[in-house]
C-alpha cells in the first residue's frame, strides 16, 4: 500500500466509526427510552475519543507528508486535502477536551430537554456554562492551530472555508433589505384574501401516508431509507440508509408535510453523493450551507411554488378526504407562502427566517468572542427579536430555549441556514435556466429533470470542490444574495 | 492511576464500544431498510477491529501483569480474572482474521435472509463455506492460545468454563431419558381433552397491549427499555435500556406472548446486573446458559404454570374480548403445555426441545472437528431429526435453514439453550423452597418475591462467580438434570 492508500484505509475507518455514532444519535432522537441517556452519553464519549485517537496517532502526520509527494489525480488530491483539513482540526484538540466536550454536550442536552417545555432557562444554565467554557476552549485551540479567529474556527467545522468576513456583509445586506421589504409584503398580502387552513383534524395515519407518497414522488427510495418521528425533524444516516424524521400535529398537516419535504431535500443530496468515494472525506456532503440549500430548494423553492401545488393539491385533498375551496391550489399556495413575523424559527416563513438567524449569529459571536456570558442570553435574545422582528417572546421556552443547537454543542452552525437559503435560490434559478422542462415537469409531479440536474451539478460532486467553486461551476458565480432577493420579490410582491 | 484502575478504564472503553455494536445490531434487526446491509457490515467490521486493537495493544499485557501483583478485593480480583480471560481470547486472533470473520458473518447472514424463505440451502452454501473456514481458523487459534479443544474454545465464548466433557454426559442422560418419557407424555396427554386455541383473529394492537401489560406486571420498566418487532425475538441493549422484540401472528397470540415473556426474563436479568460494576467484565451476565435459565424460568417454569394462568387467563380474555371455555385457565394451561414433536426449535415444547439442541450440537461438533463439511448439513440434519424426533423436514427452510445462528457465525452456542433449561428448573425449585410465598404471589400477579430472590441469587452477582459456584450458592449444587427431569414428570405425567 502507498501512503495515500494507507490514508484512504485510515480515513475509511474514521468515517465509518462516525457513521456508527450517527446510528446512536438517530436512535437517541427517535426511539431511546429516557432512562438510556446516561449510558448513551458514555457510548458517544467513548466513540468520539476512539475516533479522535485514530486520527491523531503519530502515523497520520507521516502518511500525510509522504502522500503529498506523489502523483495523484484531481479527486485524490482533493481527498488528500480534505484529509489534511480533518486531521488539522482533530490534532488541535487533546483527547481530554474531546471527552469533556462530548460529556458536557450530552449533559446539557439532557438538561435542555427538561428545561425547554418548562421555559426554565435557569435550569439549564449551570450545564450551559460548563459547555460554553469547553466550547470556548475548543474554539481557542482550533483558532491557534488553524490560524483563524475563534468563531471562524468553529464555523469552519460546519462550513469549510466559511468566514465572518464574508457572512457579515451578506447579512448586513439582508438586514438592510428585509425590514422595509417585509412591510411591503405584509401590505401586499393584506390586499389578497387570507388563506384558510382546511378543516381538520388530520389523522396521523393519513399524514404519514401522504408523506410517503410525496417522498416517493420526489424519488426517495424506501429500500435505502426511512421516515420516522422525533421531537425535531432531522436527516441522519448514510447514503445507503438515509433516515429522515418529522413530527405530526393532528390540527395542522402543513407543518409536518413541509418538514418531510425539507428533510427529503437533505436525503436526496445524501443519496446522490458519489458512490465511488463512499467512506472518504470527499465523498461527504460539501458543507452545511450546501446541505441546507438542497433541503430549502426542495421545500421553499419547489414545494411552496404554484407548479408544485398544481400537482400536490389534489393529492393533499385525497389524503384527507377534503374537497372545496380550502383544498384548492390557490388557497394552499397562499397558505404555504403566508408571511407573518413569529417567535419560532422552524415555523418561520422565508421572508422573516433570516432575522431569526441573524439574532442567533450575533449572540453566538458575542459568546464565543467572550463579550457576553451564557447568563445574558435571554435578555439579549429578547432584545434582538424586538429589534429585528418587533416581537418579544413571552417566555424563554418560545425564546432562547427553542433550538437544541447551543445546548448540544453546535456553536457556529446557525448562519449556514441563511447561507443555504440564499444558495437554494441561486441554484434553483440556474437549474431552471439550464433545463426549461424542470418547472413544467414539476407541475406534473415529475421531479426527474430537476434531480438529474442537481445530481450532476451538486450531489455527485461530494466535497471535491470548495463551496465558492462548486457554486460557480453550478450557477456561474459564487454566493450572493441577488437571486434570493429577486425570488422573494417575485413570490411575495406579485 | 494504578495498573488495575487503568485496566478498568481500558475495559470500560472496550465494553462501551461493544454496546455501540449492540445498538447497530438492534437497529439492523428491527428497523434498518434492506439497502443498508452493506454499509452496516462495514460499520460492524470497523467497530470490531477497533475494539480488538484496543484490547490487544502492548499496554494491556503489562497492565495485567502489574495489576496481578497488588492487593485487590474479591470483586476486583474476579474482575481482573475476567479481564485476563477476555484479553487471552482476543490476543489469540490477529486483526485480519477478526475483520474477515466479521465480513463473512455479515455476508452469510445476508445470504441466509434470502435463502431461508426459499428453503434454498445451495444459495447460502458458498458464503457458509467461507464462514466455516474462518470459524475453524478462529477455533484453532483460540484452542492453541487457551489450551482447549477447538469446539470448547468456541463454546467458551458463550459459556465461560463450559466443556463438552460435561455437556456430553448431561445430553446422553437426556437422550436416554427423553424418548421413552415422550411416549408416556403423549399417552397421558391423549387421555385428557385436547386444548383448543381460542377463536381469533387476534388484532396486533391487542397483542401488543397485552404484551405491555404482562411485561409491566413482571416488573419491566419502560423508562429503561422497549418492546419492538423483529423476524426473530431477541433481547438486546444494556441494563439501562433493554430492548426486547417479538413478532406477531394474527391467528395465534400464544407464540408472540410466550416470546415476549421469554425475552422479559432475559431483560429482567440484564436490569438486575450490579450497577456498581457497569461497563466492567464482572458487571456482565455470567454466561449464555445462565441468561437462558432466566428467560426459561420466566417463560417455562413460571408463565406456563397453573398459578400464573390463574392470574393471566382473565387478562388474556379481556385483551381479546373473549369469554367461555376456550379462554379459561384450564384450557389455556393445556394449550401452553401441549407436547408435540415438531420441526421448528423455537416453537418446540420443553419436552422435545432438547432433541432439537442435541441435533445441532452433534452437527456443529462435527463441522468444527473437521469430520463434516457444510455441504453435508442438510442430509445430516434430516437424519438427526428422524432419529431423535421421528420426523423429517419437507425442506431445508423448516430444517437446517431455520436458525440464524450458524449463518451469522454463532458456532458453539446451541448447547447453552438446554443447559439453560436444566438450570431454570434447578433455580426455580431453589427459589420456591427458599420462599414459600413465591408461587402464591405469582397466582395474584405479584412477581416481586420471585424477582427479589432471583435478584439476590443470580442477577446481582454479575460475573463474579464461575457458573458452577453461582449455581451451588444459589441452589446448593452445580448443574445436574435431576430437578429438570422431576419438573417434566410433575408437569407432564400428572
Amino acid at each position: 500500500m502507498t501512503a495515500y492508500t494507507k490514508l484512504e484505509d485510515h480515513f475509511r475507518r474514521y468515517l465509518v466509526l462516525g457513521q456508527a455514532e450517527g446510528v446512536l444519535h438517530w436512535d437517541m432522537s427517535t426511539v431511546m427510552p429516557s432512562g438510556g441517556s446516561e449510558t448513551r452519553a458514555e457510548q458517544l464519549a467513548v466513540l468520539k475519543t476512539t475516533r479522535h485517537a485514530l486520527l491523531t496517532g503519530p502515523e497520520t502526520a507521516d502518511l500525510l507528508e509522504s502522500a503529498a509527494q506523489v502523483e495523484l489525480d484531481d479527486w485524490q488530491r482533493a481527498n488528500l486535502s480534505e484529509m489534511e483539513r480533518q486531521w488539522r482540526r482533530a490534532t488541535a484538540l487533546d483527547e481530554d477536551l474531546v471527552e469533556a466536550l462530548s460529556r458536557a454536550e450530552s449533559a446539557c442536552e439532557m438538561a435542555w430537554r427538561g428545561a425547554r417545555p418548562a421555559g426554565d432557562f435557569a435550569a439549564v444554565l449551570p450545564d450551559l456554562n460548563v459547555l460554553v467554557a469547553l466550547v470556548r476552549e475548543t474554539a481557542a485551540a482550533k483558532a491557534e492551530a488553524l490560524g483563524l479567529d475563534p468563531y471562524d474556527a468553529l464555523l469552519d467545522a460546519y462550513e469549510p472555508g466559511g468566514r465572518q468576513a464574508e457572512i457579515d456583509p451578506l447579512f448586513e445586506d439582508l438586514e438592510a433589505f428585509l425590514p422595509e421589504f417585509l412591510g411591503r409584503v405584509l401590505e401586499n398580502q393584506a390586499r389578497r384574501p387570507a388563506p384558510v387552513l382546511p378543516p381538520g383534524p388530520f389523522p396521523i395515519a393519513g399524514q404519514r401516508a401522504l408523506a410517503h407518497e410525496m417522498m416517493a414522488a420526489l424519488g426517495f427510495d424506501f429500500d435505502h431509507g426511512r421516515l420516522d418521528e422525533s421531537r425535531h425533524p432531522f436527516c441522519g444516516g448514510v447514503p445507503e440508509d438515509v433516515r429522515i424524521t418529522t413530527r405530526y400535529d393532528e390540527n395542522d398537516f402543513t407543518s409536518s408535510l413541509m418538514a418531510v419535504l425539507h428533510e427529503t431535500g437533505h436525503a436526496l443530496y445524501e443519496r446522490g453523493l458519489p458512490p465511488a468515494w463512499r467512506h472518504q472525506p470527499i465523498g461527504l456532503a460539501r458543507s452545511m450551507s450546501i446541505h441546507e440549500s438542497q433541503s430549502l430548494l426542495i421545500e421553499m423553492q419547489v414545494c411552496r411554488s404554484r407548479p408544485f401545488l398544481a400537482f400536490a393539491a389534489p393529492l393533499i385533498g385525497r389524503a384527507f378526504g377534503g374537497a372545496g375551496e380550502a383544498w384548492d391550489e390557490d388557497n394552499l399556495y397562499r397558505l404555504l407562502t403566508r408571511v407573518e413575523p413569529g417567535l419560532i424559527r422552524v415555523d418561520a416563513d422565508e421572508v422573516t427566517y433570516p432575522a431569526h438567524v441573524i439574532v442567533r449569529y450575533r449572540l453566538e459571536k458575542a459568546i464565543i468572542g467572550g463579550t457576553m456570558e451564557a447568563a445574558d442570553i435571554p435578555a439579549a435574545w429578547n432584545e434582538g427579536m424586538k429589534g429585528l422582528l418587533g416581537i418579544t417572546p413571552p417566555g424563554d421556552g418560545d425564546g432562547c430555549l427553542q433550538d437544541i443547537h447551543w445546548y448540544d454543542g453546535a456553536w457556529g452552525y446557525f448562519p449556514t441556514y441563511t447561507l443555504g437559503a440564499i444558495a437554494a435560490a441561486q441554484i434553483f434559478a440556474a437549474a431552471k435556466s439550464a433545463d426549461g422542462t424542470i418547472t413544467t415537469e414539476i407541475a406534473k409531479g415529475d421531479f426527474k429533470p430537476l434531480l438529474a440536474w442537481l445530481g450532476d451539478a451538486i450531489h455527485a460532486k461530494g466535497s471535491v470542490l470548495p463551496v465558492p467553486e462548486l457554486l460557480t461551476q453550478a450557477t456561474g458565480r459564487p454566493l450572493d444574495a441577488g437571486v434570493f432577493k429577486t425570488h422573494l420579490e417575485d413570490r411575495y410582491l406579485a
